[in-house]
């Protein structure tokens, strides 16, 4: 992790570790707070779009109700947060645990709330945060934290095909905010079966490259199956008056991760780089003022603030500071444009605008602008993507020296003939840190899983494993050093 | 409580409490989801507009921090949950609680966040569940539970002036939400001095009358004084370069209570009466179809629903069930305007619009329509608050007979002259279940809180307490039974 990857986010005032013993629990002052609103509404608005409606359930899970599905209480136990006591401090018979994630709350409910095929699919999200008690030594805000928030999308369907279906739809919501909007750039792999969530039939999850190499993943989309449908007895009247169950799916966004990843992807010496989407504050104007014409650059300013403030997100930066001091206070917040306003601008009745990275410098007639702002905008957004496009480095890779070369030129994903055996999973992991990240989704133009999966199989038997040497490798898979 | 209120809360998919071990914490379907939502909405758009900024802290608070202001850290501990074990299940070595209010957290953060008068005021709100451990006994959905929703905004002035403004501030957003779109009366009072918010200088509080006789607080506000200032050091340096301690006030509408609240003041025998402002679905279009003339009704109804789509909340209801059938679901459901359209419609391009209360029944041409529904929509709302406007039942009483008279007349409030004797106040509870609930603030053209506290203080000493009919009276005082 870089170093000024924690001092800019508490400089800039996104994130607030400064809470008395709450290690791990973070504070989020008004710019950071803000940039979460702005990028879960995203979110918000493409599932609302695709049918998705809010629900809400507690924040709060009885430790008998995690257990009901064997494998998923399992996964969880060790990090969970658990309360014993209540009112008065009296100690509870049921013990009550901090929800890790809404399955078996939320599944609990759609026993009740699906009774027939009229009901499907049935397609919800909750905004709210999560919880897990992490090892200590691997918090890092946003990145890992006992709280985090996001959004948890879960859905019914009557079919199994629905269900695959959904995989692609968020996979779609996925690649419109992150990439389209944010310039993140993202991997969907499908990870291997002893990685998948606790539960789940097979998870799809979205991989981001960071500068150290290593990679982050930001969020999942879990076919689920019916293994939790026949745990929690969620089932339907079907046409034919048959009762079954029903398959399920769910979607979770990492959205503190997706904010510590694009701080890290985009930001650089001068501080954070927002793209548009989600910057608190699109256009900062800075009035410059020069002695006997204060007044006139003061109400320009105003002006052009008052004209672009029902379209965009922008502010006039009125403090008694120099305006070499606002450039580089409002450059180190990111915001992605600012506009300076001095006499001659007033004169001319323009404006000069140059943005955050300094490859724009426009000047733009005041009649222009409501209309040239937000183009600028975008074009910014673009400037985003050409520079984070290449980001992911990959390597084929046919020996363990060569992984080790690899590793140390940073290259995110490597990929090599792989047996599978849980000895070969373990040697990674213990000896470079190494995690099988699985087979990439739809990277091909393949139609179905089945057909990525087909893609990556090894059909010769001659071709060994990279690392135990003898067994035959069964996959050409993708791997990676994860946070 | 009415019997109907639980039942039709979750019949109508408002609030779900079929979790597993979990009574006080409930699951929230899509329907009543989607009324917290607008809700919460509804009071996030005038925060914002009132120059209020996002801010997020943690659901958990540790003991050690809770405990830094005396009065607070005593007023919560019976009722709060308490964590004490984390990872891998090994104990805590400082317990954890969850939330019950956010004021030690949030100003634990305001002592870094404002350094200088240039960043006063400081304006912030959380939209959160919080915590308290409720008696078993005193469970109900929305009323009293374990978990529940509301919006906490906590703001930081740099004078005693602002802060009492800010009340006064806070009261217009109740009323331009609470009253003027929900229909809810509402009064708000100075709650005695034993019984305000722990560690604030005082508390105004919004009470609402239900039809037992009671009265529910919805609401409320604590002008905070410099008591949290001292104990968290939150201190700014002036103009003139003095460090000095902020004032604070928070404001806390109950998002839950009031859902509840407008559930049972609005509803009926028939079901929910929703205020259009928080209603999922403002508009229900029912096609009645004919023999023969199915596909023109349908096409037509689908007509009338696109023209409305993008101004309110309309939906069509396609399934097979009759139209008396689909009538009594959305009454149930409480839609304030429903749609009829049949043959006859169809014909003379017009429908038949009708109030979930029977009280308008218009017949409105195809070309008004987007025109005249909104108009429609407000009138319901008229017609809401015609309903509701006297609904505080208020009685002055003169001895404990009287007292009990009254309150066997459901009336919400008695007002009486009393001594704040502890004594009178156990007496009053005991006897009576009857709290003071203070003085009504603002209700007779006061300029500020003085004003009003003058103009229920009795001056003349010959008149004695309602209670202990020994002690002189010092106030005419506001007493309620209360959920």
């Amino acid at each position: 992790m870089e170093e000024w990857y924690p001092e800019i986010l508490l400089r800039t005032q996104v994130i607030d570790k400064r809470i008395p013993d709450s290690r791990g629990f973070y504070g989020y002052p008004p710019y950071g707070s803000r940039m979460l609103v702005l990028l879960e509404d995203l979110f918000i608005g493409e599932l609302e779009r695709t049918g998705h409606d809010p629900i809400r359930t507690p924040t709060v899970i009885p430790e008998s109700l995690l257990q009901i599905e064997k494998e998923h209480a399992e996964g969880f136990a060790p990090e969970v947060w658990v309360i014993t006591e209540g009112r008065d401090r009296k100690p509870l018979n049921i013990l009550k645990v901090l929800r890790p994630t809404g399955e078996t709350l939320i599944y609990s409910l759609f026993h009740y709330w699906i009774r027939s095929h009229a009901d499907l699919p049935l397609k919800t999200y909750e905004r709210r945060p999560s919880f897990r008690a992490e090892p200590d030594n691997a918090i890092q805000p946003f990145l890992r934290s006992h709280e985090f928030y996001w959004i948890e999308s879960h859905d019914a369907f009557s079919s199994y095909e629905e269900a695959v279906q959904q995989v692609r739809e968020d996979m779609g919501i996925f690649e419109k905010i992150i990439w389209n909007k944010l310039a993140i750039p993202f991997m969907l792999f499908k990870r291997p079966e002893w990685d998948k969530f606790a539960g789940a039939d097979y998870t799809c999850a979205y991989d981001t490259p960071l500068d150290d190499g290593k990679v982050l993943q930001i969020g999942t989309t879990h076919n689920l199956g019916q293994r939790f449908a026949k745990a929690f007895d969620v089932t339907y009247q079907s046409e034919e008056n048959i009762e079954k169950h029903v398959c399920q799916t769910c979607f979770g966004p990492g959205i503190g991760r997706i904010t510590g990843a694009l701080v890290l992807i985009h930001g650089d010496d001068q501080g954070l780089v927002l793209p548009p989407a989600v910057a608190p504050t699109q256009v900062v104007v800075i009035p410059i003022p020069m002695k006997g014409k204060d007044e006139e650059v003061l109400a320009f300013s105003y002006e052009v603030h008052d004209m672009l403030k029902s379209r965009i997100r922008v502010r006039i930066d009125l403090t008694d500071n120099t305006p070499g001091f606002k450039y580089y206070l409002w450059e180190e917040r990111g915001v992605p444009l600012r506009i300076e306003i001095g006499p001659r601008e007033v004169e001319k009745q323009q404006v000069l605008i140059i943005d955050r990275l300094h490859q724009m410098k426009e000047t733009v007639s005041k009649d222009d602008l409501v209309e040239t702002v937000p183009k600028l905008l975008d074009k910014f957004t673009n400037i985003l993507q050409d520079r984070a496009r290449d980001r992911f480095r990959i390597a084929e890779v046919r020996s363990l020296d060569e992984i080790k070369k690899k590793l140390s030129e940073k290259v995110h994903l490597l990929i090599a003939p792989f047996c599978d055996d849980e000895e070969c999973i373990e040697f990674l992991k213990d000896e470079y840190n190494l995690k099988v990240r699985g087979i990439p989704l739809f990277t091909k133009g393949e139609k179905n899983i089945k057909e990525c999966e087909e893609n990556y199989r090894i059909k010769d038997e001659s071709t060994p494993c990279i690392v135990c040497e003898k067994r035959p490798a069964k996959r050409n898979v993708y791997m990676a050093r994860q946070y």
